[in-house]
């Protein structure tokens, strides 16, 4: 070594100088991945030691919960007082029953217009209504002494309902809490017929008048109530909905019977057949009758097969988002 | 007979009298029924022959509109173009875009917190949503390195959405009406679960991170637009329903990894969470983009029984009543 430090040093070849540096960065690599290896692997037991769960326990873990996969249940808040859950609600809206004022609902009217204008501009609607009205009338209710009656007008009307003000208040005997819709509508909502009544005696079809019948809704005005009736002992809760005794109901008849001699506008006709539609309206729908609605369940199967296909739809997006 | 005159007059027999009173009321009867019988005639006869039609005509008739009874078909407004229609329910309704102040809409707050209400304490109805939930999450869409997902929380909150304001507007490229409804939700939607992710490598399942994530909306607040979308050119029209770009939508994410030690709430996780689900949800509902929500056209078949029914139990009690 010291002999061959004291003579001038040889020249190294180029190919031995560049296998020390090829040797050298080899070793570099070698030293490079084992450091990166032994971190690694200390890094990861202790990763594992700390965070994760070992695979056995994992695996117990895992078919324990596959076979009793118990589902989380919901908790429900415990039920209080009917009346008192109807003041909590009318806190957390901030509605004062006694002091809040009657609110105008224009923006409804719009919305309600545009979906009624839809609705009669919608030929397939009106011949689809048309249609079921000559099923019913000329089906099984229709008395033998009549003809076949015909349908010869049909109108839905070119005005719109119009909500005036709309208010919420208890109702006097069920405390529950009821919107007061107060509504009017002046149209002419009409449907005209035409039948014969037959003389069937002494035999069959021996002679018919010939009937012409035109009735229109002219003026409809009242307030609509819609209210939510809970039951403290039952779960079922609905929604009532009438029309209050202060309703406007006016018809217009137009009749016409004869054959060759005609009779116009009989006031009698007219009265009888507006006095049995009215009194049909009241047992209907006027308060304290009601017509039940229920809350929509959501839970049809039909129903929750598309939520659940919504559900993965989004998931599926979140995933891929 | 003179002779007989002359003598003192017999006593007539009681018998005979009474006989004879008998025959003279008989007489009168029958005299009356013929009274009646020719004049109820005659005016049967000049009633049919001025108001009926004849018999032999009748059944001509009745034959000929049995064959082809046509149905009336209804007379539908010549379609003038949409943004007449949308000017006219407009005056209709007496709504001035321009002028109308916001409304507010306290009364639909208290309707909707009644139902919301009713929804929260149906324990029925929050455990089909977990149901639900846990089929989707543990169903095809999981992917391959997370355990079975275990819900551990679920809550629909306590308070209510509340809308601000309602205004209607022309919405800006279409020219169609749109709704604009202020609303905001304040609340703790809540959703947790539990899963672990599985380290599948060198093999199954040999270790698994823990991890607990519990997700909710704490503040939800912008304007939801419903747009009453008409195309002049195709029948259809829907309700385009999405939410304005100036929303807020807060999430509170927190997180629980780790078997032994525990990292909690993870900030670089729950970011990268809350931007997967706000980014799906611009996507899906935030202007441009929309919910399309087909107007109902009532008339599936089954709705159409239903309303045929409804009239026929109409008519039968319009003609009890």
């Amino acid at each position: 070594m010291t002999a061959s430090a004291t003579i001038e040093p040889l020249p190294v070849p180029v190919a031995s100088l560049e296998a020390a540096v090829h040797i050298g960065t080899k070793e570099f690599i070698k030293g490079f991945i084992a450091g990166q290896v032994t971190l690694g692997v200390l890094i990861f037991f202790l990763v594992k030691m700390f965070f994760f769960r070992s695979g056995e326990e994992t695996r117990i873990e895992l078919a324990m919960k596959r076979n009793r996969r118990k589902l989380y249940e919901p908790k429900i808040p415990i039920p209080i007082s009917p009346h008192a859950i109807e003041s909590q609600i009318l806190s957390k809206t901030s509605y004062d029953v006694q002091q809040h004022p009657v609110e105008t609902c224009d923006w409804l009217n719009v919305l309600f217009a545009q979906t009624i204008t839809k609705y009669r501009n919608d030929s397939g609607f009106n011949n689809r209504i048309v249609h079921v009205l000559d099923e019913v009338l000329n089906g099984h209710t229709k008395p033998g002494f009549l003809g076949p009656i015909h349908i010869t007008d049909f109108s839905l009307g070119d005005e719109f309902p119009i909500i005036k003000g709309v208010k919420i208040r208890f109702a006097e005997l069920s405390a529950n809490l009821r919107t007061e819709i107060e509504f009017e509508f002046d149209d002419q909502v009409t449907l005209g017929v035409e039948t014969q009544v037959l003389v069937n005696w002494p035999k069959p079809c021996i002679a018919a008048l010939p009937v012409a019948l035109t009735l229109s809704v002219v003026k409809f005005s009242g307030t609509l109530a819609i209210e939510f009736v809970t039951h403290p002992e039952t779960p079922e809760s609905y929604l009532s909905i009438s029309i209050l005794d202060n309703f406007l109901l006016d018809f217009e008849v137009k009749s016409l019977l004869g054959h060759r001699t005609k009779v116009k506008d009989l006031p009698k006709l007219a009265s009888l057949i507006t006095s049995k539609i009215r009194s049909v309206f009241v047992d209907e729908i006027v308060w304290p009758s009601f017509k039940r609605c229920n809350i929509p369940m959501f839970w049809g199967d039909a129903r929750e097969d598309a939520v659940r296909e919504e559900l993965e739809d989004l998931v599926e997006e979140i995933k891929h988002a």
